[in-house]
């Protein structure tokens, strides 16, 4: 809101209903980003609303200007995107917009898919519209921060969650870990997944824990399960191979022995990726429509993701347990570091109580 | 405030005016309690208040009794903790009481000093007082805590601290540990330092670190500082063998070799205990007047001394950090737990965030 012109500061309110409608589809519209929209009719008055529900449904915007019909004319439209102005699974909104008769299209941000990135704001320019930009752009940046990390670095932005004891421990010397948090804290990792596309572990939690990995019903598609395995010695029976519930892809690097596939079930998709790099499974899983994606992983794996750059956020629950073990396993393992200055520093944090549990959420 | 008569009720405001007096001592009295204490004069009116600054000083009582002079006959006395009956340092407070000419005496907890522990009580009764008890018995009783716990067990109550990074590392492999938590973190140690009447290290925290362990000015007297060595591998120079600030005190088990104590300086006090039990050092020092002690120490320090239940409370600090490393150090060492079920859980918790970094607060 600072450094805003009179004339974007009388849009914010109907900017921030936008932003509303589009976080109602909040963990349903990968690899789309949300957008909510909303008509006002040439006296200002609300005659339409509308978000996107989901990839392949319409737009935001066509929503909005179904619901105002012809009483678009002359009036205004609000959206946290910028317009789209190529053919996708849906036309482009930019020619519905100009179709309408609508005198200005005010925009929350720009879109940073290079195949819009402006050009929607231009065609609406080119065609007579008043455009007014920026209108609470952090705040919908911040609804589609994962989109824009995708389509920005072709891999979707990574969560990294472990759950320790007081003493930094997530398992017993003899490898047990169930439960270390309560049931609230349990809970609350249910509600992260069912807001990621995909949630990925190590063949060594699928040997060690055989996890479900599902929302446990949180979200109405359940995320991709996907086991990052560089050996492929995996179970031939474990949850994660019935894939009634959910998917699973079994990821794979060039140098597994592919012949021990045949001794998993037909469930689970195979991936083969030609390096055992969480990089390439990221690029793999974005071009699979993921925008977000949670490691749920030992700490082998944990400390290659953050190394490749892999991990955006962090989840750490700590639970008031002490378990000790010189040989309990510890979240990460070496990165290396000889000063503590050189260690990472993680920022933008916030804290929450869950039961007797904490949870704290960093960006790193 | 649960279940108090009319009669106890009334005395509620007086007793947490005797409260914040007493408190106003706090971390300056042990071996002795915190005591605040004041004197209505017969019509209800103020006319003493005291409280007790530090053991071979007044009691509380006879420090509001000289405020109040002769304007306490017929009056009342609020004191915080049961008048003592015995000669110690100073008179007992019971005679002093009897001889003012009071007609009512209010008392928040009973002494839980066995050459008191009701006796006064039954003294002042049988002279014919008024004898109010259990008002705000649990309040007056929380800010004598640590005084009770060493009267009721004859060792100190045990705070354990340590800091680490949001990993569970309280150090770099190489050992490096300087600094994982930031400055506000850091002070808060320091008045940790202040409000406890020893500090302990072992030896290794001595090679490794050279720590100073004074509040940096935070108390007027600087806690009494111990190194509890099995081995008296000692380094011939270290902060802690200057002795202007602090007392050191070195506290060495049947098993070292007291030959190599010729290679410390003379500041530091000797202590030979006749087993390498934290229970004897802290019985000891219980006997040296501590009420309240702080585990400073490494791993296998602080691991022996929650198994020999010497650690009460726990003063963890996490710090938004990742430093990794499989041999880095962690808090501590092997408790040999086989299932979850079985390990320490803490309770009560306190969260409080230290700048950047945490600072969490629990019971053992």
């Amino acid at each position: 809101m600072i450094n805003l012109s009179d004339n974007q500061k009388r849009w914010v309110p109907w900017m921030r209903r936008s932003i509303q409608l589009a976080q109602l589809a909040e963990g349903r519209t990968s690899p789309n980003p949300l957008v909510g929209s909303i008509v006002l009719d040439s006296n200002g008055r609300l005659v339409g609303e509308g978000f996107h529900t989901g990839a392949g449904n319409p737009h935001a915007e066509i929503e909005a200007l179904t619901q105002a019909g012809k009483k678009s004319v002359e009036g205004t439209i609000v959206v946290t995107l910028e317009p789209c102005c190529h053919q996708g699974l849906t036309p482009p909104c930019t020619e519905a917009i100009i179709k309408a008769g609508l005198k200005t299209v005010v925009i929350g941000m720009v879109d940073p898919d290079p195949r819009v990135s402006g050009n929607g704001i231009s065609r609406l320019k080119d065609s007579g519209l008043e455009v007014i930009e920026g209108v609470l752009s952090q705040e919908c940046e911040s609804i589609n921060r994962e989109f824009s990390f995708r389509v920005r670095h072709g891999r979707p932005w990574g969560i990294l969650k472990w759950a320790m004891s007081l003493d930094g421990r997530i398992s017993l010397p003899n490898g047990c870990s169930k439960w270390i948090t309560d049931i609230p804290a349990r809970h609350s990792v249910h509600r992260i997944r069912s807001k990621c596309d995909a949630v990925i572990v190590g063949g060594g939690t699928v040997r060690a824990d055989n996890p479900l990995l599902t929302s446990r019903g949180k979200s109405n598609s359940e995320p991709l399960r996907v086991v990052f395995s560089r050996t492929l010695n995996l179970p031939p029976s474990a949850k994660l191979w019935d894939t009634k519930i959910a998917r699973t892809i079994v990821a794979y690097g060039p140098e597994s022995d592919e012949s021990l596939l045949d001794n998993l079930p037909d469930g689970p998709e195979k991936l083969r990726l030609s390096s055992d790099s969480p990089l390439e499974l990221l690029s793999s899983l974005a071009k699979k429509g993921c925008n977000k994606i949670l490691w749920e992983c030992g700490p082998k794996l944990a400390t290659s993701a953050i190394e490749a750059n892999c991990v955006q956020e962090l989840v750490v629950f700590v639970a008031p347990k002490l378990l000790g073990g010189i040989s309990s396993m510890s979240p990460l393992n070496n990165f290396g570091f000889e000063e503590i200055k050189s260690t990472y520093k993680l920022q933008h944090s916030f804290l929450e109580r869950k039961g007797g549990d904490l949870s704290w959420r960093l960006l790193l």
